[in-house]
């Protein structure tokens, strides 16, 4: 009977509509960020669905929402959850469908009167995005533990309030504890947010991990010389190691193959002009690997070369590191079953990696956690023009469902 | 008798401390913008030290003073030229150096009562530097007849001036006529605003000609994407493109050799942010060579280079030039001779292009000219650090000297 259970697609899909109403902007996009009014008002609609489903909300002091359904039995819930917080020019989709779709999961179970032994639980986590208040994800960060629940409070928006403060003028600070989690497993329904899957024809993505990130920035400085009078040999352009550092960054990408990914998307040059030798390149480099080992392969690649190169050209290299976090993998036999579970739905499944960060990486601390994604139209997330197909939303939410009730059990 | 003669270093490196005054920078430097209040001091300090000299002072309608030294023989006169305006932040030696050692030579001349065939000339010409009107040079290419007159008038300064209203305000809208220039030879003493003399130890270069410019500015236009969601091979990277572009451009000029020079001097990437492939890349290409034919060579070779890449990457180029000079050679005869001067002086000579641009290359296309460099210290112009050394200077107008009387025999 559980077997046969689907979600109703076209109501998960009004529900998106109907919560992208909460922060939305003329274009079409939505501006929800983490603790404004609009998410307010967005929590409000979600806790009263919660409650007209029949969870039992708790709010944390960092604003973490639980909706618990009972199970036969007592003990850890299996936990649904993502975000309902968005960029300023954000989508309808990145975050909402973990949420909302976690709904659907119990309205579904709810109109099958269908009981799972194990208590569930669907949550949303306070400003998974990071567009209001750092660090992102502060509120999964708070609620495993791994963030003291005082440093979240006193991070100060970028509109100059303390997330403490916007936490009681919108209702929800609550007084559910922090950072002693008792959760059974966590399953994070998400939208890709690059092109892999619909560029692939896939449906389904079962996510291995969160890629490990490793932000440096590279300061070249050289002289600055005038681009006629001054012979190749007698340079020392900053702008030129810059160039090569990036082409190079591509090639390690290249040959490490795989997961691995490397971006120059900032490159600054001064003075930036047509006939001077560059003086100073300010460069970053964001390089992205689900293997550790290779990813710090990578970075000692990257940096051999670039102080190789520096010194050919009698050029400093100043490196600064940005940010360096471990790959985070999902536990293996839940992403089996996510595989397991599209397949046996006949829906075209591939194992990817995110390259994104979310909340599930902080769950995957005290818990098996796994992700499921959906295609992205054209790859394009954190952006108005997000979309996903009602369709596929409704196949992912379907692998939700599956995969919650075997847990639960 | 002539062949004994020699300047006196000491009087000279005087006036062009002197001269210096006029739009000293309290830095030290010089700022002496054309037709502004100082270069109308300047001016008037020059042209009274041409009258002491007995020089009969002429002015064109575009500002350009030429002082006559009579000859034995009526005719065309050897002319000693360059210009006193500078940059902003200019130094006291680049312009001034070629019409003070001009007034140098005149005056070794009048104490050695030394009278010459043909007639000796001094000229300054109006905004070479550019700094303050476009196009820079308009007054040697005014009196070549290069330019119309009409044109260089109505340029309108950085401060919204017309150059014949200054030219009136100043009082060097001058009656003598313009287009038509009477010059048997031009010569021009420079400092050389590059490292070479110094770095390899020459006292004396023998410039070949002026390089040829060739300026492009590239749009490369790919898709934004996310660093982490987006693999390698889905990439439309415009910033990757331009990196690979401004390595290339390296390599041509490794591989061409000779005066070849290439400058990716400017580069801009948007959105320039650590975790986004870069959308759009705007980068220009600076290509530099005496040598026309291996000119066309670079600037084929790179185009080539950059529509490959940018087909590869799935990018889009757009392709403009800035600008474009054909080299100017200088009188081959005229070349040897500062050479063998210079040796007869024992004074370590090189021969060597001019990488930026100056009045004798506009003097080139209506008689023979030639040019003679004297080291700049660490390379550095257009600078208030600007120096070369008194023993350089003189060594310079030395062989000044000795070219313009063999050439007014």
């Amino acid at each position: 009977m559980r077997q046969n259970l689907r979600v109703n697609g076209a109501r998960l899909w009004s529900r998106l509509q109907r919560l992208a109403e909460e922060g939305a902007r003329p274009d079409g996009g939505v501006c929800r960020l983490a603790l404004s009014d609009a998410d307010k008002a967005g929590r409000d609609l979600v806790v009263q669905w919660m409650r007209e489903l029949g969870l039992t909300v708790t709010i944390d002091a960092i604003g973490n929402v639980v909706g618990v359904r009972r199970g036969e039995e007592d003990g850890a819930p299996v936990m649904i959850g993502s975000h309902i917080d968005t960029v300023a020019t954000g989508g309808r989709y990145d975050g909402a469908l973990g949420v909302l779709g976690g709904l659907e999961v119990i309205e579904t179970l709810n109109d099958a009167g269908v009981v799972t032994k194990r208590p569930l639980a669907v949550a949303f986590f306070t400003n998974e995005e990071g567009a209001r208040f750092q660090p992102d994800m502060f509120g999964s960060l708070v609620f495993t533990g791994a963030m003291a629940l005082e440093t979240a409070l006193t991070s100060v928006s970028i509109d100059g309030r303390k997330a403490g403060e916007e936490l009681k003028r919108i209702g929800y600070g609550g007084d559910a504890p922090v950072g002693k989690p008792n959760v059974h497993a966590y399953v994070e329904l998400h939208v890709e947010q690059g092109p892999t899957l619909e560029a692939e024809g896939f449906a389904i993505g079962a996510v291995e991990g969160v890629q490990g990130i490793s932000w440096t920035e590279f300061t070249l400085t050289g002289q600055a010389n005038h681009a006629g009078t001054t012979p190749m040999r007698m340079r020392h352009d900053a702008g030129y190691v810059a160039a090569a550092i990036a082409v190079h960054a591509r090639r390690i990408a290249d040959e490490l193959g795989g997961d691995q990914v490397a971006t120059v998307g900032a490159l600054t040059l001064s003075p930036n002009l047509v006939n001077v030798v560059a003086e100073r390149a300010l460069m970053t480099i964001d390089l992205r690997n689900t293997d550790n080992e290779r990813l710090k392969q990578a970075e000692a690649r990257l940096m051999s070369f670039a102080v190789k190169a520096a010194a050919g050209e009698g050029v400093t290299l100043e490196a600064r590191s940005l940010a360096r976090f471990d790959p985070v993998p999902f536990a293996p036999h839940l992403v089996a079953r996510v595989e397991a579970i599209a397949k046996a739905f006949d829906l075209p499944v591939k194992r990817l990696p995110s390259g994104a960060g979310h909340d599930a990486q902080m769950l995957a601390a005290i818990c098996p956690a796994c992700m499921i994604f959906t295609p992205s139209a054209g790859g394009i997330s954190h952006n108005i023009a997000e979309y996903t197909k009602p369709e596929d939303i409704a196949a992912g939410a379907d692998v939700l469902l599956r995969l919650v009730t075997e847990l639960a059990e």
